[in-house]
């Protein structure tokens, strides 16, 4: 498998999570944003990892990664402990209080690509800092398409280079609250039209479980997000978003608005898939049928047809 | 004006506001919920309007009404001070608190239909007691579509009678946060698809800046809200939302799914607009034309061909 052509490539944080919900607590499960958003592509398309691990990482965990086929030639093992992070969901299973963040082995991570993934179209910096997003784009050829993640953190503590990295970027994705925060407007969808002038072509809004908006100068379009009647654990939800719109665009190779609109359906649709149960677990035994049965459920539910 | 007939019936407040946001203060403004709902479905059939004001309601704000062409035979205008509340929106212009509420000549109200309204296809029990509610729709001979909306605070004194009223009606509208008190369900989703047992064809999920979600045996619908980047009053959103949407429902006469999710989004799209600007301002400028523009984009933002 590691000979095949890698058509995306994805860096991001790996780890090991502790998640408490109101109703369970699960220790050392399998997590990080790196995880979430190349098991969410691999449905789509051939995905090379760029991350590290320590080597307390268990083989199990390893295995997850090929039962979904991911290019694990990307992935550094390095002396030391894993990422760690825990986490405690409120009663409404939305807004979460982290407990602890062990950096370890990600505190010196030097993502380094393999030669094979340089002439990749595609590429998602996933949620890292931003001077390692700059390290892994300087290191590619020439995508046809990059995605860029971020959160509150890097805004907060590394602006400059996170403006860099939007400045070089096609696509950024951020919530409300970091679109609201980065650019100091106080209506969110102001903010993401005001982004569209520091560089990338779209925003995509992240509404958690209200779905997302997507801005470019071609039109906007709301994203909806399929109505659970539960869920487990929401952790990954946007990386899983980001991964399977990512996944679903190269997947296809055409750009466009109307492209993006689709492969972000997608990425809502598997995000939706991925919190019904906890870590990769409903991703793991999810099939490319499923994913497309509730794709059509779910354009279904916004097309209003004129006069219907 | 007066005796043309009546298409849809509504019953609810009638209220001077007066509302504090963060940019600015507005004093004695006609609000309340049947103002609202009556203005937003008068743009598509002929609506008359069952409340109460005082002899305190000046006759400017009686001039509105006339101005949207409402039916004001059922408006009975008493002794004593009209209704008043006045709240202040947080920073987000979302949340807010209620400073104070006077019911006033609201507190003694005894709806009596006039004898021409008996008859009218469409009702809309808007916000007010159940027991209210309740004694507008046994004046009524047989109503084609009934629509209830509710609060809170019915739920928490006055659940008998409303659940009363939610079996008799034919669509409910509440909020996630009323859904999950109402039924005890943690999630929305099936809180709302719960409230199908207890009697509606069709439950109404208002989810504010959101849009709006659609529960029915036949389907469900996610209605989109259009992205704002800029809006003045929250203020009386959810009644302009039901209010068109009975509107736009009565104005085409036609039931089943499909008529029923286009006039949602005609609610969604008026209501975008009565935000806009303070109490009915905006919407007394409004043109016909301009909602029908802007459903147009709504539709489009929404609509994900498939392979598009």
């Amino acid at each position: 498998m590691q000979t095949e052509d890698v058509k995306l490539v994805i860096v991001g944080s790996l780890g090991i999570d502790t998640i408490e919900t109101p109703v369970t607590r699960r220790e050392d499960v399998l997590g990080g944003s790196l995880t979430y958003a190349c098991a969410a592509a691999s449905f789509f398309v051939r995905t090379g990892m760029v991350g590290v691990v320590g080597t307390d990482f268990p083989e199990a965990f390893m295995a997850v990664y090929d039962h979904f086929g991911i290019d694990r030639e990307g992935l550094q093992q390095v002396e030391g402990k894993t990422f760690r992070w825990s986490g405690v969901y409120e009663a409404d299973m939305i807004n979460r209080r982290t407990l602890a963040t062990e950096l370890n082995v990600f505190e010196s991570f030097n993502p380094a690509l393999p030669p094979r993934y340089r002439g990749a179209p595609y590429l998602m910096l996933g949620n890292i800092a931003p001077e390692l997003q700059l390290r892994v784009l300087e290191q590619m050829d020439a995508p046809r398409f990059v995605l860029a993640d971020t959160m509150d953190l890097w805004i907060n503590i590394a602006r400059e280079p996170l403006m860099e990295v939007i400045g070089r970027v096609d696509m950024l994705t951020l919530n409300d609250t970091e679109a609201r925060l980065l650019t100091g407007e106080v209506n969110a969808v102001r903010a993401a039209r005001s982004l569209l002038e520091a560089g990338p072509r779209y925003i995509a809004l992240k509404k958690g479980e209200h779905g997302a908006m997507l801005f470019s100068r071609e039109g906007t379009a709301i994203i909806p997000a399929y109505p659970l009647e539960a869920f487990e654990d929401p952790t990954g939800a946007g990386d899983t978003f980001a991964g399977g719109f990512m996944g679903a665009l190269a997947g296809r190779d055409e750009l466009g608005l109307g492209p993006i609109r689709d492969a972000l359906l997608v990425g809502s649709t598997v995000a939706a898939f991925g919190v019904e149960r906890f870590s990769l677990e409903r991703l793991q035994e999810l099939e490319r049928r499923e994913i497309m049965a509730r794709l059509d459920e779910l354009r279904s539910m916004v097309s209003h047809a004129q006069g219907a």
